[in-house]
Order: C-alpha cells, then structure tokens, then sequence
C-alpha cells in the first residue's frame, strides 16, 4: 500500500505489508522492515551532513505518524510507533518499543533504550544516553553544553525505568540514576540518586520514591512498575528487581 | 477552490466557498462546513485508533493553517482558527470562536469552551476541561497523571476567563477558578482561587487580580474584560459580571 | 533543481543554483537568490492578513529545511539556515548568517540580528528585538504582553553576544544588555545588566560572567568569544571588545 503520490526514490527497501501515506518521500539508504506504516508528509531518510553513513534502518512494526522527519545514519528497533512532526536526526540508536511523541525533536548522536516513552514535546540532545523503560514527559529537556556557547558537549545520562515529568530540564553530564523521579517544572543541577524523589529549581532531594503514596491503591506509587505495566511484558517487576540488584 | 493536488477522500462533505490547499488530504467522514479555509499540508480527519466515530464535524468559517493535523471524533464550532502545525486529537469538543496557536497539540477527549484563545505551542492533556474566554499563553501544559506513570487520569479544569501565563505546568487535577491568573513560569500544585494572581514554583497566591494595575491605564488590569475586548462582543463586561455573580 | 511537484506560482524570483524539494511552495511575491536550498513541504511566501507587503526576500545562500514557513512581508539575509517545522511570520528583518532551529515560531513583526543563533523550539513573541551574535536555547520564550490578554504590546530586547540558556522565559519590555548570561529555567522578571549572570524563578543577578570558569580550559567561561569562534569570522574577539567598549 505505497500511496500513488508518495516518492519512493531509488536505492530503497520496502519490506511485506508496509504502507506508505500521500506525499511521503523515502531517501535513498533507507531500510523499512516489513509490517510498517508511514504516514502522510514524512520525509524519510534524509541525508545530513553529519551522517555517519548513507543508510537508515528501521526494524518490524514500526508506525510513523505525519510530518516526520527521520534522518539517514540512525537504527531504530522493532515497534516504533511516533506521533506527529516528529524529528529524528542523524547518528541515532533507537532501541525496540519506543514511543516518540509528537513534536519531539532527537538532536542525533545519541542512544534512546528499548521500552522508552517520550510524551509529546520532548528535546533529547545530542550525546544523551537514554536507558530502558524511561518515561520522559512533554517539554523536558535534556541539555548538552555547560557554557553555552562551546565546544564541549557533554550529554545526559537517564538510567533505566526512570521518570522525568514535565518541563523540567537536566543539565549537562547530569546522570539521573534509576528508577527515580524528577517532579514537574525542576532544574536538574545534580546528580539525582537511585530510587529518589527530586524537585524544584535547582532540585533538591525531597524523599525516596516508595514514600509517595498512590492516590487510588493503599500502597506506594512507586517503583512504578508495581503497579503499572500496560504495553510491557508479564514480568516487568521481576526485571525491575533484578537490575535494581545490580544496581545496589 | 479546491486545489488540484488535495486528496478528498470518498464520503467527505465540503460545503459552499471552502477553500483546501496544495497537498491537503481530507479523509473519510469529515465535514467541513461552508466558508472554512484549509491550508496547505493538512491531514483532516484522520482515523485514529480511540476515535469515538468516523466522523469529523467542523463548523462555519473555519481557517485551519498549514501542516495541521485533525483526527475524526472530534466536533469544532464555528469560525475556528489554527496556526500551523497543530494537532487536535481525538474526541475533543471545541466551541466556537476557538482560536489555537501555531504548535499546539490538543491530546483528545478534552473539552475547550467557546471564545477561548490558546498561543502558540501549547499542550492540553486528555481529560482536560477548559472554559470559555479562557487565555492560555506559550508552553503551558495542562497534564494528567498525577504519579506517572500511571492507569489515573486526572484531568485540569481551566474556568472561565481565566488567564494562564507562558510556560506554567498545571499539575493533575488541578482547578484554575474563574477570573483568576497564573503568572509566567509557574508550578500550579493546588487550586487557583477566584480572581487571584498565583505565581511561582510552587506557585502561591499573591493578591486578588483587581489590585494588578494596568501599566498604561490609570485602573486596575483585571478582569481582563474591564479594558479588553478585542474580537468578542460588546457586552463582555456584563458577560463577565454575570458569570461573576453565578460563581459568588 | 525544481523537484518537479513543487508549485512554483506566477510572479515569483527563483536565483541560479537554487534547489526546491518535493512538495514545496513558493508563492507570489517571493524571491529567492541564488545557490539556496529549500527542504521538502515548505510553504513560502505565505500571504498573511497582517504583512505590511507582499514580497518575501531572501538572500544568498539559504537553507530551508522541510516542513518551514515563511510569510511574505518578511526579509532575510544571507546564508540563513533553518531546521525542520519552523515558522516565521510577516514583517520579520532577519540578518545575514542567522541559524533558526528546528520547531522555532518568529511571530513577526521583530528583528533578529545577524549571527545570531536560535536553536530549537525558540519562541519570538512580536516586537522583539534580537541583536546579534546573541544565542537563545531551546523552549526559550521572548513575551510581549504585560498583563494577559491586552492592547499593550512591549517587546524583550536582547544586545549583542547575550546567551539565553534552555526554557527561560523572558518577561515583557526586559532589556537583556550585552554579554550577559541568563542561566537554563530562568524567569526574568528585570532588565539583565551587561555581563552579568542571572538566574532563577524569578532571576537574580549572580555574578559577574568572567566569574564562570571554564570546566575544561584553565581560564573563564566568559564572554564567550574568548574561546568559541565556531563559524564566526577570526577577529570575533576583537569585534566584542570594541562593542563592549561602545557600551560602556
């Protein structure tokens, strides 16, 4: 289902079963796996300058809403699914299960890990290292230079099953340790300890996460794992636990 | 005037002097009622997988500008207008003489009343409830989910007359009461009280709105409808002191 | 190069190696110089209501990338580079060697000086007046309304080599004087005076910017030109010691 006005240029694979939607162009390099659906005014494959190769790989499943722009030079796993005006740069690694949400923009040279979630409205910078099972909220940004304007980029790390709720902001070399949280509207300035609450600007340290309490169940609201799994397989709190071991 | 290159798909209704622009895709079920203009690289009624119904009803008058995206289930008022690159999800209900700002993304299964204006780059979260004459400036999010993330959702009350300031995050749940303001760059944790200014992270009551004075007149700047009427009816004041008088 | 879905409308000025991508327009009015690039899904040109004329010029060596509109009304130097999804409105005077990052909004009716960088998802509110080698990080947001909404229209004004770091707001009529740092999640409530640190919701004045040391050079971070020269001419140092000596 290649939509008639779409522009599939030379050099391209479209595996089994994909569709493409009106007035998308697919680059030259790129490699869409089967089961795949792009929609309408995608620009798919674009060639940077800064491409480390010509090629982009995009495994099973994938769904690409309208006016996506993904570059050449990046891999992405299998279930991709992106919202809208979505911007994926070059030199990007891009694990299984991730969602991309509209207008988020991936700087490139940067690695997001399987299971992720970004909301809506989300800017990853370049350098970042985005573990597993992060939950990253609308207009949170994770920054990459400690004098801006300089040479030195030095980017965020977010360990896995991490949270960062809305438009807060990390700054550089900053690592966000797992399974914490980091409140609304914060300035991240430090490193945010393990399984930790932090808020504010700058954010502080206000308590470990098991003492914040679900509004609805009588129990902890976090790790969130304990209570929330919906898209993730049976076992999430058992793999939880088991990289919380490592961890400790 | 219906350009050449748009899609109009099967089971469409464009009424008398609409106007669709290049490379527009208007998809099944939607109605697009007369006098409504549709710019370039839109993607109207888009079928999205929560949609409540097929259809797409979008009043009189409407200008929707480029690179929109609009999903069926959805029913928008007369004389809408759209900046460029926004996205209305499903399931929303929008009154009349609703005005959204380039950049914007309305999540879905949200409500905004008529006479409402929303900037640029503003983001309503599902289960949002927003009034009328309600102004909502750059980057303010309106969220959801009050331990995310979570199975809850928590949905923000804006009502009417109410004026939230540039880059504020409105927690879950939360309700910003009639005739009252958010100052710029707040964390809003609690209700926002009846014709109060609150401001800061976390935002705190400052004063009552009447005791703001207008830089440039020798009165008070709020309520707003005492110095500005632009683009509503002559009886706004009355309008507002009526409404007043329900709430006291 | 003029892909060949492009709509290239009547009255329209296309320079010599100039490329089109697929899908764009140009409308009536523009003018294109030579050797510039335009992205696919771009709309320029665009007749605003409010464009004080109907002509859109952009010089030499431009690179537009997808997804981008510009109104007619505005004019532009050389060697502009935009990322993808930006937007500027009418009456906009941009300089020469100015870089607008992807999902920036230029509202109009403002001017942005040469060499200036905006990165991604910059807010320009009308009536600013941006000066040059300044630099304005992401989700950063120049207002212009000092008591929402109303008829009072005060634009920010940024001197030359200010830096604006990521998700800082700038409240109405503020003067950002020359050198100064406003640092990341910044609510600027006064005028910034001229090298000089501030921070904070609301800001205030830290230090002197010579102050920050450089994490990895054994001198100041401060001003800036003083080691980053990235794609500015050689004598960029001496061109901010004579203006600063202008200023004081």
């Amino acid at each position: 289902m290649i939509d008639k006005t779409a522009i599939i240029e030379d050099g391209v694979f479209i595996g089994e079963n994909c569709s493409i939607g009106p007035f998308s162009i697919i680059r030259t390099g790129s490699h869409i796996s089967p089961n795949s659906s792009i929609g309408s005014f995608c620009d798919v494959g674009v060639h940077g300058p800064n491409s480390q190769k010509a090629e982009l790989k995009i495994l099973e499943n994938a769904i690409i809403r309208s006016h996506s722009v993904i570059y050449s030079g990046s891999e992405i796993g299998r279930n991709l699914k992106t919202g809208h005006h979505v911007t994926i740069r070059e030199n990007s690694k891009i694990g299984n299960d991730v969602q991309i949400g509209t207008l988020s923009d991936i700087q490139g040279d940067c690695s997001i890990g399987s299971f992720t979630r970004l909301h809506s409205n989300v800017h990853i910078g370049k350098h970042s290292v985005v573990g597993e099972y992060v939950w990253i909220y609308p207009y949170v940004v994770l920054t990459n230079d400690p004098h801006p304007p300089s040479e030195t980029v030095k980017g965020v790390t977010v360990e896995d099953f991490a949270v960062i709720a809305t438009m807060s902001v990390i700054l550089p070399g900053i690592r966000v340790n797992m399974g914490s949280l980091v409140g609304a509207h914060s300035l991240v300035t430090k490193d945010v300890p393990f399984e930790t609450l932090v808020a504010g600007v700058p954010a502080r340290a206000i308590k470990n996460v098991k003492e914040i309490q679900h509004e609805d169940l009588n129990e902890p609201a976090y790790p969130w794992p304990t209570h929330f799994s919906r898209g993730y397989a049976d076992e999430l709190l058992k793999e939880y636990d088991r990289r919380r071991r490592e961890v400790l």
